[in-house]
């Protein structure tokens, strides 16, 4: 993933957080559509600010988050001896494992942190930016309840993704059944438009992960399997006679939305049999001087074998005999 | 059109004429889908190198087909006199005008080249080469009529499209009812893959001007009034607790495959109304305390001005009301 393609939904110029609802609702329905099951992780910039106030040391937002975030990997001990080493205080540290041991449900962790940010943790501290975020927080929960997402959504304090970039909330988005790290990405920036010379025009963004979900759906063998071959049927080439005389059935059968593909000319039939199945072309239509008299259509599924022979007018039963 | 877009269709490795088939059969989808008039027009390179063979003057196909190409906007003095400047004798001049004057339906042009070409026009000289494409061309109407095509299909002698290119048939789509020159256009190229370092591949493709097509939609008035708005209902934002009443709902129409927008954060009417209008959206729901009261949701016809109310949950009432 050194080089990778990305597929991004941004709205600009509005703060509402329907914004951040919508692109929720959007992850909600893409993964649903590709029939992947994710979680949707949320966290908010402000909140973490607040944490690092409430510690006492504001300077060191970076320094907490990039700890907070190994704290599955190496364990609440590790993470408290990088902040060690980072400078942070005992006191700090103990506010911060506060924060760590907090559980319950969403709204139960929200009310929790409210609490802490409010003068009710070790230090004492109160941060407004802070509560700021736990609003924010709140608001978005409130939203998305109320508007009905299948996908499990919950707040995750480690999620940074470029802190400097983001200023409220902050997605991510993994896939449930397969481990390959995040696949979409993304949250709110309140000033990235003035690098264009727009300035104050908050945006919010996600981006899909093109190649990551690309792997996803072919580790978990989701890719629909009608993507494997466009083609529904092929008339194989029995000579130029023939050709003409399927030609108009296989017009009438693609304007009635068949895919259909006419092997274009007289081959072995060993070697037209093989592009089929190359193709993994299901069904197979070979029609010869005696068809042609009798005014018929073979058609053969080449997965059962099954075969039949059709009116050549008979599109329906084509049709139905493809199961289409 | 210095710079533009195009967009190909192209099959390499099969000789079979079965392939210019499915290309006109591609362009007559196409255009029909868009309901724009086309005509095909169809030449083919041998045929070219034939009238030079025929005239005597094998080396001048360029200069040839350059004049012959002028006769709609010349006429047939001056595409005469233009030849003569060219070093073209009096008898290679009274051959191609034998050529030029050819008329009646497709079958009748071809069968009086094919005499011309045979030692019957006015130099008494054979060539192969026309014959060989005249034979082509046949097969190629052959299997159009076969096939059946609803956009008419005609010979145009004057075709030359990058003559060096093409080695048989060459193609051009012009709209009928706009005058923008042509919309289409491609041919066979027999050794085009060569300097890729695939020698000996024949190949025959179709470039559709995706700019000019663009112009001849916009033209004749033909874009789908769909396209102009993706959006079918906006809701309003009335206010925080109006919008949790609802997003359910507008969840729900779209999960129906209904377009639907919640207008982000509460503005003046006014501007969600202009916002309504500038986007072309038909159909606008206002729902304040009141609706949230008594579960019902408004929704207005901004085209007619109709006003209904609904249940909230009768989705397809609102769908019905909006003619989906």
């Amino acid at each position: 993933y050194r080089e990778f393609y990305q597929c991004d939904v941004d709205v600009i110029g509005s703060k509402s957080q329907v914004n951040e609802l919508e692109l929720v609702q959007i992850v909600d329905k893409v993964f649903g559509l590709l029939d992947v099951n994710v979680l949707v992780k949320i966290n908010n910039r402000k909140v973490l600010t607040g944490f690092a106030e409430i510690c006492g040391f504001p300077d060191k937002v970076v320094d907490i988050t990039v700890a907070i975030d190994k704290l599955d990997k190496i364990g609440l001990e590790s993470v408290e001896e990088e902040m060690r080493e980072k400078g942070l205080t005992d006191g700090a540290i103990a506010v911060i494992e506060q924060i760590l041991k907090l559980s319950g449900s969403t709204s139960e962790k929200l009310a929790s942190m409210r609490s802490l940010m409010n003068g009710g943790s070790a230090s004492g501290l109160v941060s407004e930016t802070g509560l700021k975020g736990l609003d924010e927080l709140e608001e978005l929960f409130g939203l998305i309840d109320a508007a009905g997402v299948k996908c499990p959504v919950e707040i995750d304090l480690s999620l940074a993704r470029g802190l400097n970039y983001y200023t409220g909330a902050i997605f991510e988005v993994k896939a449930v059944d397969f481990q390959i790290g995040s696949i979409c990405g993304g949250g709110r920036y309140d000033n990235l438009t003035g690098i264009f010379g727009l300035p104050d025009m908050s945006g919010v963004g996600i981006s899909f992960g093109a190649d990551r979900i690309y792997d996803v759906l072919k580790g978990l063998d989701k890719f629909p399997k009608s993507l494997a071959s466009s083609t529904t049927l092929l008339f194989a080439c029995m000579g130029a006679e023939e050709l003409r005389y399927v030609l108009p059935v296989a017009a009438a059968l693609r304007s009635e939305g068949v895919s259909v593909e006419v092997y274009p000319e007289p081959s072995k039939l060993k070697k037209q049999f093989d592009y089929a199945e190359k193709k993994s072309i299901p069904f197979l239509s070979i029609n010869g001087g005696n068809e042609a008299e009798a005014g018929t259509i073979q058609l053969k599924n080449l997965t059962t074998g099954e075969q039949k022979s059709f009116s050549k007018a008979d599109i329906s039963g084509m049709k139905a005999f493809m199961n289409m």
